[in-house]
């Protein structure tokens, strides 16, 4: 089996976005990471996105606030973020605590400065096929994963397992922009594993830790993992146990070590478009 | 095999929006009907229309221009509909002309009167499994079909064949909301009659002349045809090749007779939620 490396991926994803900084003429495209207390997955999530802005070579900084901030207050914050002319990109960490209104927060943003395909304008162009606006980054991700290796996409069956709006959902939609046959399973899909087994192409995106193993796999298929959650034992892993492919899969993502790499060089990827857009 | 009706589920759907038109306190809910040009499509589902609310005691009123209207012309008279507050609902038929910027009227639209969910609040509302705005009708039609006749969706294999921004794509999001486990097929699946053979409820949503026979129908499968076509001998008729499930399918839609007056009558029932909303 091989196992598919997502630093690989983000090295080719870093040589276009070095071929696209280009146009940027010579100004240092910057992200605003907002983030709402101190979930530590969101510290996690962040610490990783400026590590990899600073290797991609652009800029990012943290607007953080505290737990308790009110909805009127963060409101006024993000709208000035938004409005910056020197923030090209936006990476809200969510969900943010309940007395904000996240939709409002969507609708609020900046289509052009929304790197994470969050509000309904590039929801509607993910859902439409149409590639100008920014897919969800773990969603694309996937995509990018599968075109660095070449493994072929077009007439595979894929099987999503997982409908977040931020994989899930979007993903199913890329998937099938690149003429994949795709079935989205989830907590209520009855025969899960026999589902999994039939994928040429299976993403795992539940949420679940080692939810999948061989036995949902099907012989030669291409295993995608984007979980990311802590074992029993406070190890991180996927929602699939890597451990168990051998022998099955073709191909599989690890985790750490997998998609967690590609997404944020996604992020990456998206800040610089958004600047060059800017001009 | 039990052939769905849409006359009944137009029935029970017609109580449904009687119910809510005592909440618009006596006025009549109108709906402008947008078409440019002449295309018999279009007029075919102007005069359902037209008729259908008129049997639901609503209004609807043509506005018609001709083919070779210019985008801005086109857009100022979109603008005086749109912001008309006698209007509490609008159907553009579709595909418009090419001189016309679709993509901007869909962002133009009043998402409160965006009956057949074509603005990108609607669709990203469709995509988040939010139900307060507007799906598209023939989507909603669909799942109104299967509600119904008490067809259980949760938990069963919902196979669509079909990826349009009108069916299949909006479909898949509301039934993967009644927690089927969705697979979305195409022009590009490999292998297309043994996965619709798999489906318990399969949705033909094509647009292709007879193209699934009971070969592609798996035994006591229910059988939803969105197709409107036109055979060899110019008479109507759906994707499925109706006369042949007999014997297979449990339950299947006829065309004529099935879906469409079903979504003619969610158009309904939309137009009354947008004018009891306006109160």
């Amino acid at each position: 089996m091989i196992t598919l490396k997502g630093a690989e991926v983000s090295a080719k994803i870093k040589e276009q976005t070095a071929e696209m900084l280009k146009q940027c003429g010579g100004r240092i495209p910057k992200l605003a990471i907002v983030r709402v207390g101190e979930n530590p997955d969101d510290l996690s999530y962040e610490r990783g996105a400026v590590k990899k802005m600073a290797a991609f070579g652009l800029s990012a900084e943290v607007y953080a606030y505290p737990a308790d901030i009110g909805d009127e207050a963060f409101k006024a914050e993000f709208q000035k973020i938004n409005g910056d002319p020197e923030v090209d990109g936006i990476l809200l960490l969510r969900p943010l605590p309940k007395q904000i209104h996240e939709r409002e927060i969507e609708r609020m943003i900046d289509p052009e400065k929304d790197l994470d395909g969050i509000s309904p304008e590039n929801i509607a162009k993910v859902f439409a096929g149409d590639s100008s606006g920014y897919a969800p980054c773990t969603a694309e991700a996937v995509v990018e994963t599968l075109k660095a290796f070449e493994i072929p996409i077009s007439g595979k069956r894929a099987v999503i397992v997982g409908r977040s709006m931020v994989v899930g959902k979007p993903l199913s939609m890329l998937l099938l922009k690149e003429n994949a046959t795709v079935t989205i399973c989830h907590t209520r899909t009855v025969n899960l594993r026999e589902t999994c087994r039939n994928a040429e192409i299976l993403v795992a995106a539940a949420g679940r830790a080692k939810m999948l193993d061989k036995e949902s796999v099907g012989k030669d298929a291409v295993v995608i993992d984007v979980g990311i959650n802590v074992d029993e034992n406070g190890k991180l892993c996927g929602d699939v146990d890597f451990e168990t492919l051998e022998g099955t899969a073709s191909m599989a993502t690890p985790v750490p070590g997998g998609i967690g790499a590609v997404t944020t060089a996604v992020l990456a990827k998206h800040l610089v478009m958004a600047a060059a857009r800017k001009g």
